[in-house]
C-alpha cells in the first residue's frame, strides 16, 4: 500500500478502537484522516471536497454513537470516504470505484456500518425514519437513527416530505444538516438563501438592533412599560410573521449553527443530544474542500477532481497525439447555445448539475434563459412543462437515473399534454465508477413505453447535434428525449452544419447479407468493430444505426426483414422491454418470424467499472457483438432461409 | 337539461359575463354556482366537496383576474368544477367524466381557461412558476400567475421544490394555499400542524401572554427599559428560534390567512395583491363541502359520494339480486389484516389514500403498524424501504399511476438494495371515469425492467389473497409488486385459505389447440369470456393465467410454445414494454417463431369512460379477444404449421 495511514488512523480497524481516545486525540486523528484521504485520492482518484467538509463531523459521529447498532445514513454519499476508512475499510481503499472493489457510495452489502445504500440524493432522512420507526415499533427506544445530509440536498422534495412525516412522528430522529453551501455546483434557492440569513443572524440582528431602537426612543419621555410592551408586541408580531425557523415549523427541535470543524465541540453536542428524544436538526457549517486550499477554493473543480499532485495541487491531464474525440456533454452545451442564438424560444434547465451536464455554457452566455433549478428533478420538469405551454421551446437535461425521479412529471406533466420539451438524458446507459445508483440503464424501456414521447439516441457528435435541431422544429413540437452516455464520442471534429432529421428514420451504416446488426446510440461504435471484425472474416453482416427507439423507422425495418436471415440487436439499455424489445414487437406485429438475438444490460444489478469493463462483462463489447453475429450467421447458415409467417 | 342554473348564472357564458356584476352580487353568484354544483352532482356523479369549498375563490379569482391572459392552474382539479362552469361549459356539464364527454379535471385541450392540465397533485406552482418565468421573458410584466394548492397537495415534494425556486425567482406568482386539513382523507403531518397553528395564532398568542406576563412583573419593581429591552431581546430571540412563517423563510410574501368564504373580501385582497410583485402566498381557511352539511360533515364520504338525493342527503346504493363480488380494494385492506395478525414484521403505508386502498381498514385494526404519509409517494417507498432494513416487510400500496411519481426510490432505494418491500398498485390498468391522468397504463412495462422485481397481477380475489401472502413468505424476501384494478372482482365468496404460490408459475384456465390466450390480471376474466364464445363456434383455444409477468412462468411457454401454432396475449396495460413483449423475448431468446398477437392498451392517450367502455374502444374486451384468437386461429388453420427456428 502506497498510502501510510497517520499514527493514530492506523490502530483504528473499527469505530471501537476510535472510541478508545480521549477526546484531546479527536483532533490530531481528524488531521491523520484528511491526510490520509488527501494521499489516497490524489493517487486513486474519486470525490474529494465532500468528504475532506465532513472529516470532524465523521470522527465526531463515530466516536460518540454506537454504530452499527446506532443507524447512521449519509446522504449522497460522496462524502463518506472517512467514514468507511473508519469502518474497516481503510487498506481496501485503493480500490475505490474500481472494478471488482469498493463502491465510491454506502453500501449495505459492504458493510453493517452502511445502514442505507445511496447515490442519488435526499433519500437519508426518509430512509433514517424508516428505521426509527421500526426501532419504536421492535421496543428498542435507546436506538438512535441519523441522518446526515447537505443543503443541496435538502431541496430536493423527498426530503421535505420526509420532515413533514417525521415532524408527527415522536421517533428517535437527529438529521445533521450539512451546510456548505454547495451541491456539486453552487447549492441555489430560496432554502440556501434562508440557511445563510439564520447563519448569520443577519434577520434577527436587523430586528434587534429595531427594537432597541424603539426602547432608546421611548426611554427619552420617560418609560411607560405598557406602552413599551404594546410597541414591542407590534415588532414581534411582524417579526413572527416574517422570519423564524422552518425546521421548528416543522416540528423539529433546532439545534446550531455550529462549526462543522470543531471536532470536540461537535462531540459534546452529538453526545447530548442524544438524551434529546423525537425529531430534532443539527445545523452544522462546514466547507466542502476544507483542509486543502485548491479545493476550499474552486469546489466544483474540486469535487471530483481526477488524480493530482497534492503538493503542488496540479490535476493530471492526460496528453494526446492527435485531436481527440470532445464529450458528448460538450456537444450538448456548446450546440445549445448554437440553437438558442438562433432561436429566441430556447431555454435551457438543469436541477443541480450545471458543470456535469455542460448547460453551465449556456448559463454563462445567456443567464436569463437557462436555469439551475437546485436538486429538484420533479420541479425541473414540471417548470419546463409550464414555459413550454408559453410557447417556448426548454431543454430539460437531467442524467438517466435521476431523470428515474422526475418520471411521473415526464407522463403526466409533459407526455399527457403533448407539450414541446426537449429531454437531454445524459448519462444514459453505463455511468462507469459511480456504479449501480448512476447507470442510466432503464431509460430505453421506462421512456418508450409513454404515448407522444420521441426517444432518440445519437451514435455520434453531429447525430447529438442534429437531433438538437430537430427536437427544436415547429413540426416536432411534443415530447422529445434525446439520450447519450457519459463521456467522450467518436468525432474530433464535430462541429458539423446543423441538418434536419426525419423523425423515425434510421441510417444505414453498412449494407450487407444474411445477418444484420441494429443498434440504438453510441454503442453503435462498438457495432462498427464488430463487423469490420467479420468482414476480416469474409463475413458480410449489414449494420443499422436505428437513431430512433421510437418511432421506429419501420419502412428500414421491412426492408431489414425481407433482405436478412437474422438480426442482432445492441443497446446501451436494459434488455426487458427496450430497444431490443422494441424491434420484436414491430416483427411480431408484422408478422415476421426472423430470428433476433438481443444484447444490452442483462436484468440484474451491475456493479461499478469502466464503460468498456462493463459492456465486456455484459457482452456487448465489440467482441461480443461480433460473437452474436458469428453465432446468428452460423444458425441461419446452418438451415433453410425462414420465411416470412404472416403477411 | 334538468339542472336549471339560478338567474345570475344563467346568463355567464364567460368571465367577462362575471366581470359585468358588481361586487354585492358575487355573493347571489356564490350560492348559485354552489347550488348549481350539488344539484349537478347529485344527478351526474363526480367530485363533490372540493368544488363546494372553493365556490367563493372561484367565483373571486375570475372577478378579479383576466383570465385566460392571466393564468391560472388548479392544482389535482377535483375542485375546479365551478371554474369549468364559469367558463363556458356550464351546459356540458352534465357529462362531465362520461365516455367522449367533459373531462373532471382542468385540460388544455378542452378549454384556453385551462392553463394546465392536472389529476395528479402539487404541479401547480412549478407550472405556474414556468409560465410567470416565460412572461418575464417576453416582457409581459402585466400578467398575473395563480396556482390554487391545497394543504394536502402542498405536502407533496415537488411543491416544496417549486416554492424553493420561485423564491429566487422574482416572477409574478400568486400561491393560494387553500387550507381545509383535508387531502380526500384527513390531511397529516408536521405541514398541517402548523398551517392549524398559525391560523389559530396558538404560538403568537402564547408567547404574547409570556411577554405581557414578564412586563407586568417587572413594572412592580419599577421599570428599567434597559432592562427590559434585554429581557425583551431574550423572549424575542427565542420566539425567532421556534416558530415563524415557513414561507417567509423561502422569500414568499405571506398573507393572511383569510376566510375563503367572503367572497367580496377575497375579491378585495386578490385585487390588491395584484399590484405587489414577486412571489407571494395567500393562506386561504376554506371548509371541503360548504354549504353542504352532510358533506361538511363527512368529508372523506362526500369527496365523490356517487349519485344522490341531494334533499335528503342518501346516498343511491345499486341493489343486487345476489351476493356480488368484492372490491380488490377490500380484499386488500382485509387480507392485510389477517396477514399482519399472523406475521408481526407486517406493516402498512399509503401516501395519503387510506380510504381509497383500505389500507384504513389495517389502521383501525392496527394503529401502530399502518401510516399514512401525506400526498408523499417518494417518501412512502423510502421509508417503507427503511421499514424493510430492519427486517420488517412493509406493504405499500400506491396507486399505479402515482407509484409513478416515486420510481427512482422503487429502483434506487428498494430494487438495487433487493429489500422486502410489497408494492400495491391499485388501480392499476383503466382508471375509469378519472380518465387518462389516472390511468394505470405503464406499470408492467416500468416495474418489468427493474432488476429484483418481482412482478404480479391477480386474476381474481382468491390470487390477490395468495399473491398477498406468498410476497411474505422468507423464500421471497426482496421487491414483490403485486396490481390490480379499480373496483370488483369475480369471486363473492372470496375469503378461501390463503395459499402459498411459487414465483413464476401461471395457471391453466383451459387447455386447448390451435391458438392460446396468454392473459395476467384480471383482464383474464375476458379472455375466459371470449374463450367461451369460440368454444361454442367450434374452436378449441387454450388459455392460460401468467400470474407472474416476470419471472414468466418458462415451463409454461416452452410446452405453449411447442402445444400451440399461434399465441394471443392480453394485457391491461400498455403494449410498448408490456407483458406481450415479455412474452415476445422469452419466444425470441428461446428460439421460437410462432405468431404472436398482442391486445393491451395502444401508444396513444386513451380519454375518460367506463373501463368496460374503455377495454372495448382499445379491442380487449371479450369480443375483442374473441375476435383476435379467431383471426390468429384463421391464419394458422391456413398455413402449414410453423416450427421452431431455431432450438
Amino acid at each position: 500500500m502506497i498510502v501510510e495511514p497517520g499514527e493514530l488512523l492506523a490502530a483504528i480497524d473499527s469505530p471501537n478502537d476510535l472510541k478508545k481516545l480521549s477526546p484531546d486525540q479527536l483532533v490530531q486523528l481528524s488531521q491523520e484522516l484528511r491526510q490520509f484521504i488527501i494521499d489516497s485520492v490524489s493517487i486513486y482518484g474519486g470525490h474529494f471536497g465532500a468528504s475532506l467538509g465532513v472529516v470532524e463531523l465523521t470522527v465526531a459521529l463515530h466516536y460518540v454513537f454506537n454504530t452499527p447498532y446506532d443507524q447512521l445514513v449519509w446522504d449522497v454519499g460522496h462524502q463518506a470516504y472517512g467514514h468507511k476508512i473508519l469502518t474497516g475499510r481503510r487498506d481496501r481503499f485503493p480500490t475505490n470505484r474500481r472494478y471488482n472493489g469498493m463502491s465510491g457510495f454506502p453500501k449495505r452489502s459492504e458493510s453493517e456500518y452502511d445502514a442505507f445504500g445511496v447515490g442519488h440524493s435526499s433519500t437519508s432522512i426518509g430512509a433514517a425514519l424508516g428505521m426509527a420507526v421500526a426501532s419504536d415499533y421492535k421496543g428498542e427506544f435507546d436506538r438512535q437513527h441519523i441522518a446526515v445530509i447537505g443543503d443541496g440536498a435538502m431541496t430536493a422534495g423527498m426530503a421535505f416530505e420526509a420532515l413533514n412525516h417525521a415532524g408527527v412522528e415522536k421517533s428517535n430522529l437527529l438529521v445533521i444538516l450539512n451546510d456548505n453551501c454547495m451541491s456539486i455546483d453552487p447549492n441555489v434557492g430560496a432554502l440556501k438563501e434562508y440557511l445563510t440569513d439564520i447563519t448569520t443572524s443577519r434577520t434577527y440582528n436587523k430586528v434587534r438592533d429595531e427594537l432597541w431602537n424603539v426602547l432608546g426612543k421611548l426611554s427619552k419621555f420617560g418609560p411607560n412599560p405598557q406602552q413599551i410592551a404594546r410597541r414591542v408586541e407590534q415588532a414581534m408580531k411582524a417579526t413572527l410573521l416574517k422570519q423564524g425557523n422552518l425546521f421548528e415549523a416543522l416540528n423539529f427541535r433546532y439545534f446550531g449553527p455550529v462549526d462543522g470543524h470543531d471536532v470536540q465541540h461537535l462531540a459534546t453536542i452529538l453526545n447530548d443530544l442524544k438524551s434529546i428524544p423525537g425529531p430534532k436538526l443539527l445545523h452544522c457549517v462546514t466547507v466542502k474542500g476544507k483542509g486543502y486550499a485548491l479545493a476550499e477554493k474552486d469546489q466544483t473543480l474540486w469535487h471530483a477532481p481526477g488524480l493530482f499532485d497534492k503538493v503542488t495541487g496540479e490535476i493530471h491531464k492526460k496528453t494526446y497525439d492527435k485531436p481527440q474525440a470532445p464529450k458528448y456533454q460538450d456537444v450538448f452545451g456548446e450546440t445549445l447555445v448554437e440553437l438558442a442564438e438562433q432561436n429566441d424560444k430556447i431555454m435551457g434547465v438543469t436541477p443541480a448539475m450545471p458543470s456535469g451536464s455542460s448547460l453551465n455554457i449556456m448559463m454563462k452566455a445567456m443567464p436569463d434563459r437557462a436555469f439551475d433549478v437546485g436538486i429538484a428533478e420533479q420541479h425541473a420538469v414540471t417548470f419546463s412543462a409550464g414555459l413550454a405551454t408559453q410557447g417556448l421551446i426548454p431543454f430539460c437535461n437531467i442524467y438517466s437515473s435521476f431523470m428515474q425521479r422526475a418520471y411521473d412529471q415526464v407522463v403526466h406533466d409533459v407526455a399527457l399534454q403533448n407539450l414541446h420539451v426537449v429531454f437531454c438524458l445524459d448519462r444514459a446507459g453505463f455511468a462507469g465508477a459511480d456504479g449501480p445508483t448512476h447507470h442510466g440503464c432503464y431509460d430505453l424501456a421506462y421512456m418508450r413505453c409513454i404515448p407522444n414521447m420521441v426517444v432518440s439516441a445519437p451514435m455520434n457528435e453531429e447525430e447529438l447535434r442534429n437531433l438538437m435541431y430537430t427536437a427544436t422544429l415547429p413540426e416536432n413540437a411534443g415530447a422529445f428525449s434525446i439520450r447519450y452516455p457519459r463521456g467522450e464520442g467518436v468525432m474530433p471534429e464535430w462541429r458539423k452544419p446543423l441538418k434536419k432529421l426525419t423523425i423515425g428514420t434510421g441510417r444505414v451504416v453498412r449494407e450487407g447479407e444474411g445477418v444484420a446488426v441494429l443498434s440504438i446510440g453510441h454503442i453503435g461504435n462498438y457495432a462498427v468493430k464488430a463487423t469490420q471484425k467479420l468482414a476480416a472474416e469474409g463475413l458480410n453482416p449489414g449494420h443499422y444505426d436505428m437513431r430512433f427507439c421510437k418511432p421506429l423507422d419501420e419502412e428500414m425495418l421491412h426492408n431489414i426483414a425481407r433482405q436478412y436471415k437474422a438480426i442482432v440487436t445492441v443497446e446501451d439499455g436494459c434488455l426487458p422491454g427496450g430497444f431490443g424489445a422494441a424491434v420484436l414487437e414491430f416483427l411480431a406485429d408484422h408478422g415476421y418470424s426472423l430470428p433476433v438475438k438481443r444484447l444490452g444490460i442483462p436484468d440484474r444489478i451491475v456493479e461499478h467499472g469502466t464503460q468498456d469493463e462493463l459492456y465486456k462483462e455484459c457482452g456487448f463489447d465489440a467482441d461480443g457483438i461480433a460473437a452474436a453475429l458469428r453465432e446468428m450467421a452460423g444458425k441461419v447458415v446452418a438451415k433453410a432461409p425462414v420465411e416470412t409467417v404472416l403477411l
